[in-house]
C-alpha cells in the first residue's frame, strides 16, 4: 500500500450524508486507514473521465468514451468504489455486469487503482456487487478471468471451469 | 437425420409472407429438405411452452415459467428458429444472448431440436446472431461451451480460452 495515498483525513461519514452523496443502497468498505473513508455504490453517476483514468491505471486499453457510456447505460449494475471526500469524491474502485437479472449474471472490468490494491477492497467490491445480484434473484453469476487472477477469485469461492466448461470468444474486428 | 421430421410438404415462403409472419430481419435458413422452410426470426414472439418443450427435448433442466419470462424480456437478443407452416409454425431451435450491446455480448441457452441436429442448422443459428450482434456494433461475443460441444465452437471460429482466460461461476443456492 502507497502510503502518500492516505495521508489526507477525511470526516467520517454519516449515514445520511453516505445517502445524500451517494445514493440508495451505498456501502461502507472497511478502509485500511481509519481516517479514509471508502464507499460503495451503485446508484453515484460515474464521470466517464474518471472512469477512464482508473482503467487506464490498471493498465487496460483506452475505449471511446460514447462506447463505454452506452455499454455502462445498457448494463446490469456499475458499481463505483469512492474515496470519500465531502466536495470531490475520487473513484478508485469499479466493476459491472451485464445480464438478464434472473437466471444469468456476467461480471466485466472488476479494477481496483493500483494505489488501493493489496487491502481486500477487490474482495469487498465483489462481496458488494453479488449481493446486488443475490437481492435481484439472479441464480448464477459467471466472469472470465486472466490467469493472474484466478487465485483471487478462487478464493472468493468462485468456481473455475466446472464441469469442463470452457469460454469461447469471438471478436467483430 | 430422422426422416419421420420432414416429411410433411410445406409451401414455400414468399418474402412477403415471410416478413409478415417472422418479422422483420427474418432469414431463411437452408434447410436439408426442399419441402421444408426454415426461418430464423428475432422479433417472432415466443411461446414459452414451446420453448420449454424444445429445452426439455435437448436435456436441459426446467426452469419457472415466470423467470424464464423476465429472463427473455431482458435478453440482449433471443432468436428463434422455426419449422415453417402457415398456420402454426414450429419451434426447433433457439439461442440468445445478454450484454450491453457495444463492448460484450454473451450467448447462452443455444438449442437445435435433437430430429433437426446434425444438418447444419446450429451453425447458422450461430451466424444469424453473430450478424445481429454485428449489425449493433458488439465488438466481443463471448460463451461458456460444455466440453461436448467444443468441437463445434472450433470449427465455427471462436477461440477458446484465448491468453489463458478461465470461466468462473458463482450459484446463487
Amino acid at each position: 500500500m502507497n502510503r502518500t495515498a492516505w495521508v489526507i483525513s477525511t470526516p467520517l461519514l454519516s449515514p445520511q450524508s453516505m445517502v445524500e452523496s451517494y445514493g440508495e443502497g451505498a456501502r461502507l468498505c472497511s478502509s485500511p486507514n481509519p481516517q479514509v473513508s471508502l464507499v460503495f455504490s451503485s446508484s453515484r453517476p460515474l464521470d466517464l473521465v474518471e472512469l477512464e483514468r482508473l482503467l487506464e491505471a490498471v493498465g487496460w486499453s483506452r475505449r471511446p468514451v460514447r462506447r463505454v457510456r452506452r455499454a455502462l447505460e445498457h448494463s446490469l449494475i456499475t458499481v463505483g468504489l469512492w474515496r470519500h471526500d465531502p466536495r470531490v469524491p475520487r473513484l478508485v474502485g469499479f466493476a459491472r455486469c451485464t445480464g438478464d437479472g434472473v437466471l444469468e449474471a456476467t461480471i466485466w472490468d472488476v479494477a481496483i487503482h493500483p494505489l488501493y490494491q493489496g487491502a481486500g477492497l477487490g474482495r469487498q467490491l465483489m462481496d458488494y456487487l453479488i449481493d446486488l445480484l443475490r437481492e435481484m434473484g439472479t441464480e448464477r453469476v459467471t466472469l472470465f478471468a486472466d490467469p493472474g487472477v484466478l487465485p483471487f477469485y478462487e478464493r472468493l469461492g468462485w468456481e473455475l471451469e466446472p464441469n469442463g466448461h470452457r469460454c469461447g470468444f469471438w471478436y467483430a474486428s
